[in-house]
């Protein structure tokens, strides 16, 4: 196993650019931390290169390996006290073909890192098929979001598309704080479905309102403006599995 | 109204202290910001001091008010962009009578500030009497704790208990990831509950396992550990509530 001692190897520069959203579509990389994290993208196929302060089981050889100290390690990662490893891994492709993507979420314009990933953790948790972004999301591979997946984010496909494909083939269930919606336990259950949340501060935006089949509202006292939205699309979703 | 310009002023300086929870147990007092949090502790009462960067209307003759400039602002809040008014305000006491806590949930040693006040705004959006915290949770008048309550702080009565004290008054429902406990959709309906929740990386505490009634879990995927503690939190409330 190489090893690496100066924060100024060319390795761990192109690792240290993929912190930025431009590099990370450009490269079609990202950078992450901890070994649950490196066994479940490993498992995926998807592990490019590993910096490791510890010695690693054998992987397989066309993955790089990289002995580093814990100064580079920190360098690299984004947490307080990494556990001793960082990896750059491949941007996550779908893995279903069309016709397989029954239960989604569909995320308008999430901005908070730690609630985009809380949404995706519960609907890998609830066996969702997929977690569909709408352009202006925070990205996808922000260290905060992927973070807060706690490695859920190699269980379930999570990608960018237009609500509008889904709506011949799927029901379109908008949540909103509207009291005039249909509250969920009035809801029935649903096959094929994609399940819209809006922004924090906004909600769901006029274009997807007029694509929805159902409004759905979860009732909660009056004197509260909203849930938290990750919160109502844990409730959701738990619902409409 | 009075004009403080300088971050030297014992007022400013005696507002700042209040970042510390020593200070906090000390004076009886906690630090907040925003016109929506300040207009929901003026109802409450329980203002003591306002510094604002704009006019304000009228308020009680026994608050202070002070004329302040957007950088002693920024010092005294914690959001990045304060909205231009922090306040002083009495630590909140509990509002209700012994027997009038029927629907309870009890935190285990909650380390996030983010849960925590994640978890009092579901509280208070499902009309629950009260959050009650164990020993062991992050402070409640830490700042991230109350910019997450998004005001709710002010509708539920949120303090500190031993579990012990319910069990024979209440139902004491416990929740586990322990997939031979009750799956929630088995769960009846009770009047008089504390629903238990722990802490995020350890689960129940065993002295509080041996005081439940009833054990319940939400059935997840076998992949995924577990829930986000604010998520699961969340999807229980609403099912007691």
């Amino acid at each position: 196993m190489l090893e690496i001692i100066s924060k100024n190897n060319n390795k761990i520069k192109e690792a240290y650019a993929l912190k930025m959203k431009k590099t990370r579509l450009e490269k079609g990389l990202f950078l992450m931390e901890g070994f649950k994290n490196l066994e479940m993208a490993l498992a995926h196929g998807v592990v490019k290169t590993i910096f490791t302060s510890v010695p690693l089981s054998k992987v397989a050889e066309d993955i790089e390996v990289y002995k580093v100290n814990m100064d580079l390690i920190k360098k690299l990662a984004s947490s307080k006290n990494p556990e001793g490893v960082v990896f750059v891994s491949e941007i996550l492709k779908p893995r279903k073909k069309k016709n397989e993507y029954h239960k989604n979420i569909y995320l308008d314009r999430i901005n908070d890192p730690g609630n985009l990933g809380t949404i995706i953790r519960s609907a890998a948790a609830f066996n969702y098929d997929a977690v569909i972004l709408a352009k202006g999301s925070v990205d996808l591979y922000n260290e905060k979001v992927l973070a807060s997946t706690k490695g859920s984010i190699f269980l379930i496909d999570v990608f960018y598309d237009d609500l509008a494909n889904y709506k011949k083939s799927h029901k379109i269930i908008v949540s909103t704080i509207d009291k005039n919606s249909s509250p969920l336990s009035h809801l029935p259950k649903y096959d094929n479905f994609v399940l819209v949340v809006g922004s924090e501060s906004h909600g769901v935006s006029e274009e997807y309102l007029h694509l929805a089949d159902i409004k759905v509202n979860i009732p909660i006292d009056a004197k509260i403006d909203s849930l938290n939205v990750a919160i109502a699309s844990g409730i959701l979703m738990y619902h409409l599995k």
